[in-house]
């Protein structure tokens, strides 16, 4: 089965049931084997290690069309494919190569645990590596992850590193506090840390205060992929919408129509929006593209050219993140009042969107763009910019 | 306790456990209950009848306050409003001032019978009235009220009458379908009549093809009605936002500010919206006028006074309708990502706006304002105009 | 002829050649000579004193039609109407009447020279009054003027005084340099004084650092007629695009339909706007009875009271502001390509809107009803709010 | 000099006077002798013919840079290029070459008259060819250019046929009746043809009312020619814009910083308008692409194909035209009150938007993207579909 069936069967095996999913809220266990049975968790690993030997770009737009039928997925797939990519922007390719393999050996789902807004964990050397000691939020798809990647500060030197860690080690527990509106399936809660073990040669690198462009890259995937989440969520709900117009709506009495595909201001109302997503896609595309050149600068990757690639994400973050909440709210006008009822969950994509857009404030994003623009200025190198 | 403590206690009442009953989302009864409680339910009734002899502006100003704390009270409690005071319309006033005794006797709670896009229900002329049969989706409140306004039509004549029916009458089956993503406390659902029997005494009156304009204004009602708890949504969000900001908002780490209301887009984004929200409500209060004057005009209102009030309504809904989709969902970014935690269910303003804002296709009433505004021409008499 | 027949021949009159004047740009002189035959400029002085005794709502009604006519001419009324009304807000009842006395006998039409961005005016006090030096910017109307109202701080010992002079006054150059691209006939440029004779006498009073509520009003009355005045352009445009889409609009070859008023997009994209400025309108109205209500509370204002006038100026300005550079930008959707020559100066609408929306920044009037929402807090008495 | 380095000279050479030459309205004489000098006329001709060579997607992005510095100019380079383009599309590779080779040795501006609007121009045969006769409005550019390309209708036969004209030509006159709010600059007056001789030779072919997909493409170049000025000037808007928040902005007294730069709404306010014109550009370029596409695919080309690059030039034209209404009307908040003086002309911005995007209604574009998402049908083969 070459790649577009792989992920077609997937997409139409996730949006069969995605309401019903929804509605359950249960633990995207079930999710998980399905991303494991597709194959697509090792998409982007070399073909000589094992892998699809897909490119960036790939891995992108699959990200965007799994989103488009359950956003959920879609989260959990593209920080997989991120926590995969990310080893490379350290310097142990021993290590990355070793994980690479057992991650095909194993059809590993990879999980991070790296909230930036929390208190650091804590790393207490102890022989033959570290302690791991804390608690994070939002760690999102970890509580179902075979693998994590996480970053703590030392206690003997306040140096941050970052390393991987079995998801199943002994000391972990996942509190389960995740229920928010949105992102319902994504195993989002907390983690809690206590004494886990951390062999030294799982450790990837440190993560210093002034980093190099380079490593600062990861942060700018995590805003890329939830960029591509929103657009993906946004044609989502087009296309679910549009399914129920064509086949359950029903034109207003007063609109003179004989079909809801033929009024007017429905048909408009669809091309708009669609114009909407399509631009917020276009330029999602031209960030997933700034993006994969800056990784593929490799060390010599300065810190304009850096600045330029976050740039352009944070502008398609700003686009993306007004056409989804705008697309997922008002395609509700082409459905219909029949169309609210709870069984068809048309709110999921406004609640997924409306929570994961919330992720970091979309004005400071704006203001990153507009600093630019102004005054030529390149955003900071933080956990979200 | 004068009025606006009997709202004041109310609206606390309501607000205290707002966001529980509608995760819980089971019949109101205990809300019903809560406004039989606070005697706002003979509001409209005249002093001389038992009532408090309130005017139409302060029913509507009720509806819209206690729409604010919770939109399915004031859906049920507008309604009820709604019920007693169109019986006036007709030319039964020794019928009418029977029911509102009544009403204040048993503190009785109305709605009423008459989605106008289902098939009419038919009534059989048999000795000492009629027998009502056939079915009706959409409800709301008729499974929770102890009078019913029903409208139907004769299989002996096709004349279609209004008349009002006990809620508990013998053959009056409430589905108890409705599960719906917003309003989910309305009782909204279908109801079947099967063989239900109708004094001759309790219809209203007729309603001719050619109403005259007078009796027409019961859909006016029913459209500023809505328009009413489309702005008390709007404020309602606002007001649990702002609660939130000021007491669990967190500034942004990038923001330069020690206190997210101090943040200037969030101090800018709500001006913004609580500008929007009262200029809705403002023409809202135009439109309560409008009304207001056109039923004082009794059997003089002419089409074209009946017009207008039906275009300053139309227009009020417009408003309201953009207002309150748009403030529901963007308060979120002044409430941030721990915001949408499923215990707030702050997503409840947006799924009652979303829901109710699909009552009838918004854009058709921007249309009778521009028709009127383009040709002069006034939107023609049906259930929905 | 009554107050609407004066109004509507006044109306009458403007619209007939607004583009016209638009395009040639002189200096209102013919307009303001049109002020004085219509009778307005005394609407608000009272009766006893020679004047039509109309009331503060009755002048904001006027200065919103007249502005929908042509907001050049608005704008002087609007800003007529406030001089003349500023004046009660000082202890100098015996002036004001002197000066209501003459404007009545002189037919005189009034303006004001105080941009509060400015450096102040100087006052030497000399025998019998003062001499007034320097330099003002954006006098509105001054040099088309009579009297004019003036603001001035003394060289002795920095009070800031407010005044009348007689415009034609010895000493007195209008500089002549307004060449803006919207409200072009409003003669809005600067003003220099040489040595200018105040007399004594014509001090309306002192405007201390912390001035009382009352005085205070007189900045909230300059920002409510400009929201007047934004209204007015608002439904100018609106009513001259329907005009053109009545009279000349063609309808889409792929519309389907036969005259452009049959266009759905159009008949609802009027709905729309009309809506919207309805809105803002009536928000504004709101406002106008605020201020009203505010300054009839005489001496007792107190800073809540005046906070509560200032805020709900504020949001109807932040409503008029979108409404109208939304309203007068998008009827060319309704009037198409043609509509674009220039002979037809539709573009004044939004040039005019464009212009005046910018006389303070809209978005910290956002900022001050959103403060007042999140915290309570009233705005500064400053000269802008 | 390299192509980048041509088009920075021309572009700082128009910018530096651009508002004068708005303000002034004379005929593009000048600007066409700069683009004569530039010698990007005969950038698309193919190296072998002596000009440079370069691609599609080249013309457009410098048909979009000319335009952001000066919208008229970037109109008439845009149009010269489909001009010369659209000559392929027809079956004379001789014609074609030949008149390739004379547009470089005579560095030719070329133009067309073809509304689709206006009655067809008349062609009666005669000896060696045809006589050309009737009246064309809109052809923008046609009074300043040397070579024509037309369209008109047999007289004998009804044969609809395209073919090309020296601009001078005997018989030919321009009416010079453009006097348009916008896109003063661009000569798109009307055109007479009294007999003028069409020798038969230059004749591109005829344009069957069932065309067949290629030759339907030319209708698509105008439609993306526009989509591309439309984003040249929105970028041009912010450009300038920038330069004068930069230069000559004061920050706002009330905002406690000390630079316009530095105002919080000011700043985010770029942002999201940066970003949402970088979302209409790079789906432009999508757009550019697709034409670019289909028209490679030659005779091959199928209906589906065409319709796809129909349906993404459409979108592409929807978020252009709502990008560059809002950010021409936008940035003067960024801007302030000073920067509305005539001098800066900073309003030609949207009267150059508003204008341009009146070319035909764009809810009809809308139609078409929602319609093909509906329904999946293409739009159908007319001048502006």
């Amino acid at each position: 089965m070459n790649l577009r069936d792989v992920v077609d069967k997937l997409v139409d095996t996730l949006r069969a049931d995605a309401s019903e999913r929804d509605l359950a809220g249960a633990d995207p266990t079930r999710e998980v084997a399905l991303l494991k049975e597709s194959g697509l968790l090792t998409l982007l690993i070399p073909a000589g290690l094992g892998g699809a030997g897909e490119s960036w770009l790939t891995a992108n737009a699959v990200t965007r069309t799994v989103s488009a039928a359950d956003p959920n997925v879609g989260h959990l797939l593209g920080y997989h494919y991120l926590q995969l990519w990310r080893g490379e922007l350290f310097e142990r390719p021993d290590l990355v190569t070793r994980l690479r393999r057992e991650t095909v050996t194993g059809n590993q789902f990879w999980a991070g645990v790296s909230n930036p807004l929390d208190a650091a964990l804590e790393l207490t050397p102890v022989d033959g590596g570290f302690r791991v000691n804390g608690r994070k939020t939002f760690a999102t798809g970890a509580a179902v992850a075979d693998r994590l990647v996480v970053s703590a500060t030392r206690t003997d030197n306040d140096e941050k590193l970052t390393f991987v860690l079995d998801a199943r080690a002994d000391g972990i527990t996942y509190l389960g506090d995740w229920d928010n509106i949105g992102q319902r399936l994504t195993a989002s809660g907390g983690v809690v840390f206590t004494d886990v073990f951390l062999p030294a040669d799982d450790v990837l690198g440190p993560q210093p205060e002034n980093q190099p462009p380079r490593l600062s890259l990861a942060a700018l995937g995590f805003q890329l992929a939830l960029t591509q989440i929103y657009v993906g969520i946004a044609e989502g709900a087009l296309i679910e919408a549009a399914d129920y117009t064509r086949h359950r709506g029903r034109p207003w009495f007063l609109s003179g129509v004989d079909s809801a595909t033929r009024d007017p201001h429905i048909v408009a109302g669809y091309g708009e929006l669609v114009a909407q997503v399509r631009a917020a896609g276009a330029l999602t595309d031209d960030a997933a593209r700034a993006l994969g050149s800056a990784f593929d600068r490799g060390a010599d990757l300065t810190e304009d050219e850096r600045g330029e690639a976050a740039v352009t994400i944070s502008a398609a973050k700003v686009v993306a993140t007004r056409a989804v909440n705008e697309t997922s709210s008002k395609v509700f006008e082409f459905v219909g009042a029949r169309g609210t009822a709870s069984k068809y969950a048309f709110d999921r994509f406004w609640r997924n969107a409306r929570t994961l857009t919330l992720h970091d404030p979309v004005v400071y994003k704006a203001r990153e763009v507009g600093e630019h623009f102004l005054t030529g200025e390149f955003p900071p190198f933080t956990g979200y910019t």
